[in-house]
């Protein structure tokens, strides 16, 4: 069920969005939270319309949101900020002269009126 | 007010984009919940960058976000999920080899912050 | 931390993508809440497939989501929105024939959960 999204800017060139990806599926679905990794849906956005702040240039972002059912512990939800930031931190491309922000943003998805089903 | 969102993976050819679009417009609006059908707004999101657990193929995703003010009753969220997931089931392409998971999510929006207008 | 979307229905021809973004962080970044106008990270997305309620043409729209880390007043949201409405009101184009609706919405991140970083 959950859902990822990650969205960057970019002025980021070679951001390996498949690797970014899978590394993350990985790390996400190995949490004991997961019970099926098949349910993971994940998705990458570049944005080339952007702005960080009231200057412009220099700088650049990439933002990973999970979604997730409602019910988790804090505890829970900072593991999963924790996993997903160590991939961003050791993947994200840094070209010289941007300062890039990282960040990661767990939401709770409203359990009851949540649907799935598959084709 | 309402807002919709439909995101696809771009492996699912044939995305009936406008008829999805139009189709949910027309469930959505009908509920009872709905005072005027001007209100839903609706866009529709392929992505060629995606990825659904820890393996790369043979899968595929939709997902639907309706964003509502917030306020209405879990029945009456439910009643827009069932709504919604009626159309997908029936107009997602199955691409053969494929398995595609559907969802469907309902979010409350912060009502007194919520501004709308018309120019 | 604030992350500002704006997204368009792309029959809005001659939307000033750069401006919009670069006046709306301008004026956010200005609100007494918002410590660093680093932290705003914004982004704008024009949407080719849409639709408004069931009616095919002469429709458009304008939405901005400012999404703030969880504990701000009532009053601090609302100002937040009426900033970015008058941005929105100013900027928009206003093709003829169309009726443009303008949305914003301001959405509470959790913040025990939320990671950011710099490289």
């Amino acid at each position: 069920m959950p859902h990822l999204t990650v969205e960057y800017s970019s002025n980021l060139s070679g951001f390996p969005e498949a690797q970014m990806l899978a590394e993350l599926n990985q790390t996400v679905t190995a949490s004991p939270e997961i019970a099926d990794e098949f349910d993971l849906k994940s998705r990458c956005v570049a944005h080339a319309s952007y702005a960080v702040g009231t200057q412009t240039a220099g700088r650049a972002f990439v933002h990973v949101q999970l979604r997730l059912l409602s019910g988790r512990s804090p505890e829970a939800k900072l593991d999963f900020s924790q996993r997903i930031a160590a991939v961003l931190r050791r993947l994200t491309p840094q070209p010289e002269g941007l300062v890039v922000q990282l960040s990661v943003e767990i939401v709770d998805m409203d359990r009851p009126s949540y649907i799935k089903d598959r084709l």
